[in-house]
């Protein structure tokens, strides 16, 4: 039952990505420095996206060029087009991760485009690119579309198989805005690996039931996990949504259950700690807060006096 | 598979008691009356301790002289010692529940006497009320103590096995500051389950791993739980700890899952969002923000002009 999980940290891009002010490149590489120290699988570092689309991703070539990359840590960055692939592999990025959404409505809003016109140029990108670096993509909205409501389990393996069918490296499923329910996850984590068992497959949840999700699917047997460091992130077409889980709280409910998460916890709290420095503002992650459950804290000066008292 | 589930919401007690300024009796009581409005098992009005222990609940006979009773709602309160129980019967509070921690140091720090004292002290009110009310029995730091660290489950069990021969009807096994991760909670649950078959079974976590501790509960065979509404409470001796489990987001889960929680969920997330303008604060729980998965959001403008010219 105890398993190796392997987490792709998602902050400095998908949480960054949302931040109302810009967050200086050295803090940008300094922060993915800090996280490569820590035992991840993989880091997304930033997105080769239109800096006019984007202007906090603006520095991702001098981001890519300047971190610090530890052997082991995979850098992947999302990759929006041909263009940003052709960036993304100057930059000499680990992988290639390219998105859009099972819901036309959620691909309209997001990508400005039906979703047949997002798979084609997608296609054009991995045929492009030709297999001279691995590529993932994230598929949007799979657990349900903030304005379409229920998006089918058979029409996300479908879209899932398109993307199989080109032969890609990895899937991630994603749970854009947090309307996953366990049991949900628990069916389509099993219809996944039965059907793509070949293929690297990452969830990808939201705060709104964290820890839950991410049990159902460890129990299902998924081992990649995205998260977001202090729980960064969101969605802008469900408001009042949380953010993306946060990395330390689900790596460490899953190491408290003896699963293998190959993290460096003490040095990740660390890290987190500093989040709210860089962004400005306090984050939602609790165990920054609370400290791992390993950690004890001194007992009132009145129970030596009471242990005295009643011995 | 598909369950039905009791909670117990315990925000007016265990929520409001940590609260820095008085809640006036006239809120608590129409809080009361809105949450009996929306389909709990049971309700913690208050607790009958020294107005000057916690001030905040000075108000206990107020309060529960005037809720108007729903029923099929049982209405529970805290009881500390013999004269808390004789105040609560002449209220015609529905059950008594009784407090004591599993952890010798959590309980001088917190009850200000040896864990034995507390079980002696407690055996002597059952034995007074004699069976006129129904007993339950709170165990604190089931899952670790945030000062002594592992608490055996073996102890656990043993303490639980005295108040079951001593003839109480329930025993509610509490995370008191989250420490708990959810193949403990299996353990322990299993466990409960095979010793303590004719008891109603409560399991109250705190928000640390929330959803996940739940769902470990709920697949281990157990179906009450306590909550607090907007995941109000927490524990003096684990500072940085959240708060209990936000009642909301945890129906909300286990509804979505298909469970029968017996909650009216709309209706409760009306009584949730009055919430920060009663404790005069934001609240951690997620549910109220986001609203439930069903309810849906409107397209960006855009949608129907790229819908219209893609088509």
């Amino acid at each position: 039952m105890k398993q190796r999980i392997f987490f792709n940290e998602v902050v400095t891009r998908d949480g960054f990505q949302i931040e109302p002010e810009f967050i200086a490149t050295d803090a940008k590489v300094q922060l993915v420095d800090a996280l490569s120290q820590c035992g991840y699988a993989k880091i997304e570092v930033t997105s080769f996206t239109s800096p006019k689309a984007i202007p906090m991703l603006r520095d991702a070539e001098e981001v890519m060029g300047r971190i610090t990359r530890v052997p082991g840590v995979e850098y992947t960055v999302l990759v929006p087009n041909l263009r940003g692939a052709e960036r993304a592999m100057e930059s000499r990025a680990d992988e290639l991760n390219l998105v859009m959404s099972t819901s036309e409505t959620h691909n309209l809003a997001n990508l400005r485009m039906p979703r047949e016109k997002s798979f084609a140029a997608l296609a054009e990108v991995i045929r492009v690119v030709g297999g001279r670096t691995p590529v993932n993509v994230s598929l949007s909205t799979c657990f349900g579309c903030p304005m379409e409501g229920e998006v089918p389990q058979a029409e996300v393996l479908a879209w899932a198989q398109r993307f199989a069918d080109l032969g890609v490296r990895g899937l991630t499923i994603c749970d854009t805005t947090g309307m996953a329910d366990p049991a949900q996850v628990a069916r389509m984590c099993e219809a996944l690996q039965q059907r793509f068992a070949g293929l690297q497959l990452t969830l990808h949840f939201h705060n709104t039931r964290d820890g839950a999700n991410v049990l159902a699917a460890v129990q299902s047997g998924i081992t990649r996990f995205d998260g977001s460091l202090g729980g960064l992130g969101g969605c802008p077409y469900a408001p009042g949504a949380s953010g993306n889980i946060s990395s330390e709280d689900a790596i460490h409910m899953l190491a408290s259950m003896g699963h293998d998460t190959g993290i460096d916890i003490p040095r990740l709290l660390q890290v987190a700690r500093a989040l709210p420095a860089i962004v400005g503002h306090e984050v939602p992650g609790q165990l920054a807060k609370a400290g791992p459950s390993t950690q004890l804290h001194p007992a009132p000066a009145s129970v030596a006096e009471l242990r005295a008292a009643f011995s």
